[in-house]
């Protein structure tokens, strides 16, 4: 049997996190992940036991989980070969470049490297220490969206992981814009639903209870850090894409529904073509039948990402329905996929 | 003082009859309504019991209220001028006519009489008795939105209180669509949110409280009954506009996201202008200011349609974000709204 | 006509502060309340205009409602005869003893004048200025609970509004505590749940959406600082009884679920008397019929208190249910019951 | 390698047969289990169709699970050796004495067979066939709650798996009982609250989502069909408990706040020292440190019993807090845990 491989998590208080930690926990070829936190945040034994409370496969506190603080020399000791980054995206441009001239591989949830062009970066306002090495860097990093750059994944060393919106729409949209049927300058709109777990663990006005239940809301209409990534990804001229976030109130959980006008009339077998075609050996993409359209209860607590659609009787109208679950499909669940692709492994180990 | 008006509510027993009733026992202009079922239903006392019990002004029966069976004799000797119909549509067919030849003024709350192009009203597959009579009421009954047909309901015998969904999607296009600044042809989409009331009071798998919470689902698409009104109402091509409606986990309230191109580059305060001007003196609707989105918690418990904007940075596309309460602006409320008009009396009496 | 009593709030951000606003500026007896900050708070004109737009009466920001700083002066030359106070104990504590020199009549929703043993008075670790005046107003003070206390509340000029969780342990256990039908020595436990409104508008990890929804938990036990309210009230010893408070995953309303040992067998009747008796003529609390347990929904959104029971078969252990708006009859609409009180005005005015 | 079991389920489509296919399906030790339904129920392939796309791990219908009729001969000719019944418990009366006479080891999720006195069996009405063989299998059903009666599962034919109320409040007293440490003559409160799918999935008024959302009820107070259960597993007088049941607006999960008097002051380590002590080498019952009292969240989606505790200061008052999953330690969890040590296999398989 091989040898364990050894990985590291820093950042593993937020909710994305710790659905990574446990996902890594169980997963058959790691050794126990090693749980870091940068010196600034929860310094405080207090907060440190806190923390370890809300793991939720940890219970009663007889995990023997503790996180520690981070330093290159603590991931050199334990000979970590992968880390993941559930940081803040401004700590992983300033950690990273030191990372790959360490050697680490790794796997970045934040929204740090996602971008290609300077101008959708713009939104993250990073101030790099090297502008030169960030800039191989953002050349460099490969992102991380399996189903379409699994071969570049696999011989990554730099994964940025998507985001959570932007997975859910572009694998609606990327069958149909690669078979060109799309009719580009109608305009296409992803009326995006997320639930709370989205907005982060910070305590806010925005996510108290009181604001949430009974409620539902739009928010950065027009204005979304996730739009750069669509249209990025999907080749999209900035104006040929509106993307509406809202919070539903509910934990977990991302529908969207997305409308785009065809080029030419056409059948739904046409359609379900197209999807079941470009997602043909893909397991984590689910194809719905035509009219049967996915839920969010569906794909929760799962790494799928489901796909439905539903055709207007002209043939011409379009309305795609995309579920995930913004935790796992949306974070750490692709997370991980990527790392067994990066790792030569089966894409669904530790995932099922 | 003037003698108060006798009124009638014939389906008392749904979501939109219980609220109905609650805003009628409270209007100052009004002698207590008569609440009625028909023979069919709950005719056991225990079932009439249990509908008082749940009758949240009600409390724990010590109420007067008691439910009594429909009869035009009743109707006649309580002096009834004004009949509310909380009913199924195909009920609300059968007995307007009949309500009409008694010189009974009838407040529809189903979808019955709303549709004036029979390719619309197929949806709901009428058969009536008379179609030349049925015809008749057709073409006479009045839509009842008060803000765009306040005066022809003032002297209306039969109002067709809109549809929940269609009274926010109408308000929030309809003083674009009359300033002509919207391109039809790049299609309107209205991607609408309600909660679960209304789906009716009618237990099924699919109110199941189950089924709806910590889920989100989009329903109907291409084929909700309320698309030909908002079509007939705006005049829009039916090619013109998707409707997309979704469950959402949350008792009441609907948000609507409506997306438009608009023909020629325009900045934020034209469309503040064409809203507010549209909207002027109608106390009813609020328009947000600018990038100032209304939530569902603004207007539920009250009798408001709240609409709110944000427009791309360049100029030509559109979002509106259309919220009310499904049961009071969207039902109960503007059917009171509307008996308010038709009594000549202030539109707001009872709803504040 | 009299002229209209002009009163003031001070805390006018808090869920029950933003609560006692909607019904003071209804209330058909009153001046437009002035709305007051202490300087300490939420100074910058953005947090101002922010919370004008949070109270939901106020919907797009056309009230003329405006939050000013605190000053004596203010309320002098506004003639301010009654004073609410929706602040934290420790500031009623300080701004008590001058606003009564200044001969301001002041109902106070927080704990600070509510205990009358200092025993009881400790969790809160008051620091008073002057030790001797705060004792002079803990013995003046009159609990606000009006159903007990209407003949004090009348005449005083300090009243200690009750603890939302109080005031539904208090008026289910009152009755049969004055009729003396129950065992002490065998315990009262008081089983609590509350909605989330009651734990304040402040976000903390605790009210965050995630850590609420699909979630329910004790907390408190045995420590409670609404447990020394009870006991006074009732007078019961304080190992005669065990309050535990819960946090449900609504926003507002309480149930509290309360096991008492009678002292002798007893009918359904026995129990329906003793606490129709009791309640005869006090509007604001219904009782309900044997066996017929009131619910959360049926009070929300109202200022009743409702009550029901049901007793073993055994005829001699009973459990009683007690429910209530932890912002209404809980907190700002027992304020308003009270003010009502203490100006000689009918109970239900501005409550119905 | 060992040949895998094969186990069948009949009424695999209610909350609890869904949870236990999927635990049965991923098991390691099983063959792929044969989904049965009575003719009686969902005969047409429509309902059957909604029935798998309803099966959660089922997800668009990719997978070969088919729920097929219910005969003796299906079980045979798939050589089933262990019968899971998750119908209602009438139907276990019905058909467990021939599964016997067959030879069929069973685990049945129902009521049916978990009472040992005829008095308390008196609440489900059951009319069996022939009272001779089921007097003898209500004696020899063993009550399956692995923690307290795993030596006669291990050797059972027929095991009755609890009442999901009664597994949480069975498990939090069951050590202080059998310590002898409490006052039973004072009386022993459960105040039990539980998610809507404990309610089951038959759409109802009740559960209904604009009942249950908001809200929160006591509901068969005193009438309980588990009180039984709990008062014969811990051998206690009818009178010494009180068990309320109420429902939580939150799809799963079980809080039980127990209330105890103890007969000596003890402290909060004594009363660790017996929790854990009882519970040693039993996985899945996890012992909270005093005062940190287990949440819903801590123990849905696994199958731990959580228990908690925080004493009086003056020892001699308890409060218990026990919480868990209804459908997983409260129903199909445990069912597996049954089989596991029916089968001699580590009681943990298949559940982690």
């Amino acid at each position: 049997m091989a040898a364990k491989l050894k990985t590291a998590v820093l950042g593993a208080s937020g909710y994305s996190g710790m659905e990574l930690i446990r996902l890594l926990t169980r997963h058959s070829r790691l050794d126990t992940p090693l749980l870091l936190r940068r010196s600034a945040e929860s310094q405080s034994s207090r907060q440190e036991g806190e923390l370890l409370a809300e793991l939720p496969w940890n219970g009663n506190g007889h995990s023997g989980a503790r996180i520690t603080p981070f330093s290159w020399a603590a991931l050199k000791s334990h000979d970590v070969k992968v880390l993941f980054l559930a940081t803040p995206p401004e700590v992983s441009r300033e950690l990273v470049p030191e990372a790959r001239v360490r050697g680490l591989r790794v796997v970045d949830l934040s929204g740090a490297w996602r971008l290609k062009q300077a101008e959708h970066r713009k939104v993250y306002g990073f101030r790099d220490a090297d502008a030169d090495i960030a800039a191989q860097l953002d050349a460099a990093a490969v992102y991380g969206l399996p189903e379409l750059r699994g071969r570049d994944i696999s011989v990554a060393d730099l994964v940025a992981n998507p985001g959570c919106y932007a997975t859910s729409v572009i694998l609606a949209l990327a069958p149909l814009l690669s078979a060109d049927i799309v009719r580009r300058d109608y305009g296409i709109v992803s009326d995006s639903k997320s639930g709370v777990s989205g907005a982060g663990k910070e305590p806010s006005a925005r996510t108290h209870f009181v604001s949430v239940a009974d409620n539902f809301s739009a928010y950065s209409v027009f204005g979304h850090r996730h739009t750069g990534e669509i249209v990025e990804q999907l080749r999209l001229g900035s104006h040929e894409l509106i993307f509406t976030p809202h919070l539903l109130p509910i934990p977990r959980g991302i529908l969207s529904t997305i409308y785009v006008h065809l080029k030419d009339e056409m059948t739904a077998q046409h359609i379900d073509d197209c999807l079941r075609g470009f997602y043909r050996g893909k397991r984590w993409v689910r194809v719905f039948p035509a009219a049967n359209l996915p839920q969010i209860q569906n794909s929760i607590y799962s790494n799928y990402c489901d796909i439905g659609f539903s055709l207007a009787p002209d043939g011409k109208r379009l309305v795609l329905v995309s579920c995930l679950d913004n935790l796992l499909k949306g974070a750490a669940g692709q997370a991980v996929q990527n790392m067994n692709l990066m790792c030569g492994w089966d894409e669904g180990e530790g995932l099922n």
